[in-house]
């Protein structure tokens, strides 16, 4: 393709080759991505982003999860700018970390203190290390196949990581109350916690929503070992709940960990926790030179009263529902059958009988091509910025995606049949 | 103190104490300051830096390493406003990721390539850990009180720290040929890195630059076991040496690991590498949300180049200079004894004979009142924005900080004699 040839983004590919190991790293790799996906963006407004070529997109990615309120939402960049004019990174925090911590005890029913970070991985190491100070314990329930961070206790890539790194790490698998407890079992003595993500949202696999069972039962093997309940809400924190994403089973964390979407973008995370913890999170050291930064706390503060004013989740929900919806009718129109699973606003879309992503990828460089940002392997996010005329323009370029799809399965079939 | 605790900052700190474990946390939990020191900040502009209560202080902690150009340094601030009016945070990152990384491997004669994060931590985490990908060992040698990040592998607390989270830290002594030998020694076969500061320079204790022999031992083992050579610039990076602070040595690390004053304040991290890990590196996972964001790297960008036009470490070392010196004179005239270690632009002063730094407290509370942000405990900062104005007025304060020392060893005094 000339056109990708000369593009700036094929450029710059090539200047980023020289002075980045493998030209990128991590989840934003476009090398893990389809034919006609670019490496690299220029800017981004409400639900559209437009790549270095001034290509547009109507974003379904959403920045992997930060944009919520949609790019460059009006009041939430009203608030940093305020605050950037005055200060960011001082002394010590700005009077937006107490209006922050004040808001999320409002808003979360399980907490009543808060403590912030800058990574998703920052929040669930210190969530994981309070459970530790908490208990003088040791061990920790992860469910096998969930992302918690890429720092070597639960990093998805063993590269690195040493034996001991994970010595304490017990695992389970999401929703199997029997499995739990075994784990619970073998770390008798000597539990700290209990890690279980929003939902099961792991990484090319059918997404699941947690059981009332399983949620009950991962509370009550925390509570029969006076060991904390960790909820990771990195991901999913507020797309799902307001009050966090276990309120819908009626379940409290004792701790949960925040980032991504808390300040539409800009860099922060949190843990919030109970009592029971409280003590514990003030003895302990934990600090970093950006953690009391206030530009991305004031930006927070106007998220989350955006997002609670507008009902924000409603919204998403709806757009989510037509997304999924029109993606059923179309596969079944196309005779291709697919499973779409999770909360319709983070939408997983996993073609069936596609064991080397091949209908997958086929179907989202087709749509790429038409201008919408879609990822065959890793769930999606709907923000309040989309509209029903994005979900339309979506399908329209859905339709496309079947097409070709059923176009590579012709194709394959006749080179197979020659 | 009435105007204590009818201020903002006291009404904050109760606030606070409601829904932030302990009130504060961390390196900028005010607790750990004398009488007088304010907990939150409102602004920054330059050398110059307000609390909540509208008191002026000149800034010699820059928020603890970050401020190098000084608070709101304008081709800094319009570089970010310019990459934030497009987009920051993104489906991945923009040109000037591709811009920063091109100019650090043209800084750096160590580095061919870089890979950036969001914390101190995050950098220091990911040398480790390539240190491991890139030899398929483990043993990493760490200098005993040498402060890497607030992580449990280098935490300088043990609290929820268990003991295989350091199963393959070896301690040796800075600057101690003969202990870092017998670390290599007890590593052998197995060792993946050494890790060095750029210079000793631990809480509470005297500084101490790196001797030209040890730099060179260093390097030497290193080389002997085909293992990783980390520099930690991540509190001295950019404020003694743009080529990285071991140029001054003549010994060039196969890493190093970058953040703080990287972008004058805007939350960025950076590990820089030689082509001996560039490929390890390509292979590791180690991702972060905010990774990319694009605002933190034009900012950095901007401040690298201001650095090197500007000749800025020069003026810091000027000023830092002209400090000590008057800091000096005045202990003799009070004959008060101080010793000022390390690097003059990170000026470190300690009283003799002060175990229970009293002497200090006493100096830094006096200072404070008047307007002189100092640290009696921690490594302080100069930035390229202090003028000499600044130094005289610091150098005044400080002649009533002396007299507020003989006062309280006189009246401490006074009372053991009664």
């Amino acid at each position: 393709m000339d056109k990708q040839v000369n593009s700036l983004d094929s450029e710059l590919r090539n200047r980023a080759k020289k002075v980045v190991p493998g030209g990128m790293w991590g989840h934003m790799n476009a090398a893990a991505l389809p034919e006609g996906y670019p490496q690299f963006f220029a800017r981004g407004s409400g639900s559209r982003l437009w790549d270095v070529d001034g290509n547009e997109f109507v974003d379904f990615m959403c920045s992997w999860g930060p944009i919520i309120l949609g790019h460059h939402h009006p009041e939430v960049d009203e608030a940093a700018q305020k605050q950037l004019a005055r200060g960011d990174c001082l002394n010590g925090p700005s009077e937006s970390m107490v209006e922050l911590a004040e808001l999320l005890v409002e808003m979360l029913p399980h907490a009543t203190w808060a403590q912030f970070q800058k990574n998703g991985s920052d929040a669930m190491t210190t969530a994981a290390t309070i459970s530790r100070a908490g208990t003088g314990r040791r061990k920790i329930l992860v469910a096998s196949g969930a992302y918690h961070g890429a720092v070597p206790w639960c990093s998805p890539s063993l590269l690195g990581v040493t034996a001991e790194d994970r010595a304490h790490i017990v695992q389970y698998e999401y929703n199997d109350v029997e499995s739990l407890n075994r784990a619970a079992d073998q770390a008798r003595g000597d539990l700290a916690g209990i890690i279980a993500s929003a939902f099961k949202h792991d990484y090319g696999r059918d997404q699941c929503l947690p059981t009332r069972e399983f949620a009950k039962a991962a509370r009550a093997a925390a509570d029969a070992a006076d060991a904390a309940l960790i909820v990771d809400d990195v991901r999913a924190g507020f797309r799902l709940n307001l009050g966090g994403s276990w309120e819908a089973v009626g379940v409290r964390p004792d701790l949960s960990a925040w980032s991504k979407s808390i300040a539409n973008g800009f860099a922060l995370a949190a843990v919030t926790g109970n009592e029971r913890f409280r003590d514990a999170t003030s003895k302990l050291f934990t600090t970093g030179s950006f953690w009391c930064s206030a530009v991305s706390m004031a930006a927070a503060v106007a998220t989350l009263t955006a997002l609670r004013r507008d009902n924000a989740i409603e919204h998403m929900e709806r757009l989510g529902g037509m997304l999924r919806d029109g993606l059923g009718s179309l596969s079944k129109t196309h005779g291709l059958p697919i499973r779409q699973t999770g909360p319709v606003q983070m939408p997983m879309v996993l073609f069936e009988d596609d064991p080397d992503n091949r209908k997958g990828f086929a179907f989202c460089s087709a749509t790429v091509k038409r201008g919408i940002y879609f990822h065959p392997l890793h769930n999606m996010f709907l923000s309040a910025a989309h509209t029903t005329n994005d979900i339309e323009r979506a399908l329209d370029a859905a339709e496309h995606g079947f097409r070709a799809v059923r176009d590579s399965l012709t194709n394959s079939a006749g080179v197979s049949r020659n």
